[in-house]
């Protein structure tokens, strides 16, 4: 079986890693020539929505996924009448587009932050009626890692937040001081099976996920799962799908999802039964779930920008380094690490000996 | 950092797949166009010894290895002399020759079955007064999963057996009616670091491995590290090895060892904190070498042949599957499973489970 991917970075690296001992083979559709997935699958090096590109992908492989949601949607409907694209096109177009995405939330009655379309400066010096000082004015697409936001304390901030984001689609969101950042990883198939992993419990350092730890047993695991699986069910979901959540006293305010694999749900490659690059592939290939138990207590820490001296980090007991052979620039995710521990105090005190290690 | 493997089979394939995560990039000389290990590593496509691959793959790589013993002793000392090439060719030399690797263990108060060398119809008429009846008569190379061997019950197999066999260089060894089969597997660093597996208990089928469990605290634990350890001192070795065992009324006769990772290490790959393919690159790169320690209860299925359905396969829970992406041969290993369980009561139930799969 061939999986094709759009895109070829690690999250496409990590997908093929995890899929090769199920006997598939991949090609990715990336336009760079150093694409870290392309190290060790097929490379159609071109535009994500060249079409000659994405006519070859969908001849040469029997399902297509795809990395990041910015893919072309007229693209991936083309390919769908050749090849089976999962997730769908819908789940894309939704979960791309922070006011549908939102939208969505509100119509599944999902809580989330109140929200309101910019469309005009005039909607713009509305807007903090509705979502009281500060808010977020955000780009509707292409926003990822905290880039394409901008936090306005008041009406001083309008003018510089109206002329740094004005040429693209806005949306403004009130801003929410949660205790918790958490995040739920769902795998589901075409016949309804689904798979949810213990939650993520996440940490942000300039808007770039930072540290997320597994967190069985966790009070919130059953309402996130309600929450996600509306999702699931509404678009007829097919793959891993992951929900970032705010906790506010004691309740869950859902902050965006992601139609993929997510940077959240690394640790599951040790630290759960099966990981969510091989329930992703299991997923859209229509094969059963894997379980989600975790194993043993794990958490997962991002190299931004740099890689600690792998003997270094390869000396501490219980780590597990992912290096994703990029080349080094700064603000750009180039590894992880996923530490394991038999008990939640040596883990705490493995990742303390980890962030240490942090260049 | 790249590292070349001479050969790429099923165990080049998972050394990549292990090393991809410490950021190392492959290349792999084999001289079939389908060798499953080029699907995801830079190929040569030439003969094991073709002294200008040799040569190319030496000036690409910071570092060479072999996935199987037959690798050409010239070929490997010649490129020796331009990269690092490890386990050493004296290791080579010495465990791909029955003769001298027996020799070795006698010289190291390691015990073996009786042996003698046959040169000639005199020599092997003569065995039997030394090794007794029956006994094995075997090539003192190229055997492998129980090819190259004959064993004889009388006199009347002196013929056949010679006629069978006696173009190449030849062993004969005593037949051991031994209890049980185990290997132990140690990983061993340039500065003498040593990292040793817990034991694996081996079944074989017609001479094919078939069946490993990881055996924590098997009583034969120490009495084999400490067999193993006799060699890798001896040779200054580097990398992983296995050495093999017979446990005859609970003393070790040492079988025959490996100079790489080994068939019987494979349930490493979930079953250990560290697989034998991640360690056995952290040794030959002079990196920290990782824990060894079981990662709850697990063994390994060999599919010889054929592979189970894969929906069937991943249905089981805590079963791990290894397809090689080969040609399907009868007698050939295309796969494995390894079946992973938090108590040694249900990984024996999830095992008789896989093994109905069985095609």
């Amino acid at each position: 079986m061939n999986v094709g991917i759009i895109g070829g970075g690690q999250l496409a690296r990590m997908l093929a890693l995890a899929g090769y001992p199920l006997g598939l083979r991949f090609v990715v559709l990336d336009p760079a020539p150093d694409a870290c997935a392309a190290q060790l699958c097929d490379h159609l090096q071109a535009a994500y929505d060249d079409p000659a590109a994405l006519e070859e992908l969908a001849r040469r492989c029997d399902v297509i996924t795809y990395e990041f949601e910015n893919v072309s949607l007229t693209g991936v409907d083309k390919i769908a009448e050749v090849t089976a694209v999962y997730p769908s096109s819908r789940s894309l177009a939704v979960s791309r587009d922070r006011l549908r995405e939102k939208t969505l939330f509100r119509e599944l009655d999902i809580p989330t932050p109140q929200f309101v379309a910019i469309d005009s400066f005039a909607d713009l010096e509305n807007a903090p009626k509705l979502l009281g000082w500060p808010f977020l004015l955000k780009t509707r697409r292409f926003g990822y890692d905290g880039k394409g936001q901008y936090l306005l304390y008041n009406a001083g901030d309008l003018q510089p937040a109206w002329q740094a984001l004005a040429s693209q689609s806005l949306i403004g969101e009130s801003f929410v001081p949660f205790q918790r950042e958490i995040s739920i990883l769902a795998a589901r198939r075409k016949n309804g099976e689904t798979a949810f992993y213990p939650l993520s419990e996440n940490q942000h350092q300039n808007g770039i996920l930072h540290l997320s730890r597994c967190r069985p047993d966790d009070p919130q695991t059953k309402p996130a799962e309600n929450l996600i699986q509306r999702l699931l069910e509404t678009l007829d979901y097919v793959g891993v799908m992951a929900l970032e959540l705010f906790e506010v006293h004691g309740k869950l305010l859902a902050n965006e999802m992601a139609p993929r694999v997510h940077n959240s749900g690394h640790w599951t490659i040790e630290g759960a039964e099966t990981s969510q690059f091989e329930n992703h592939l299991r997923a859209i290939l229509d094969l059963p779930l894997g379980a989600t138990e975790p194993v043993n207590y794990s958490a997962m820490v991002n190299f931004i920008g740099a890689l600690p001296e792998l003997a270094d980090l390869l000396e501490q007991p219980g780590i597990h380094c992912h290096a994703y052979s990029k080349a080094l620039r700064p603000g750009r995710k180039v590894g992880h690490a996923t530490v394991r521990a038999p008990t939640e105090a040596a883990l705490e005190a493995r990742l303390n000996h980890l962030l240490k290690l942090l260049p």
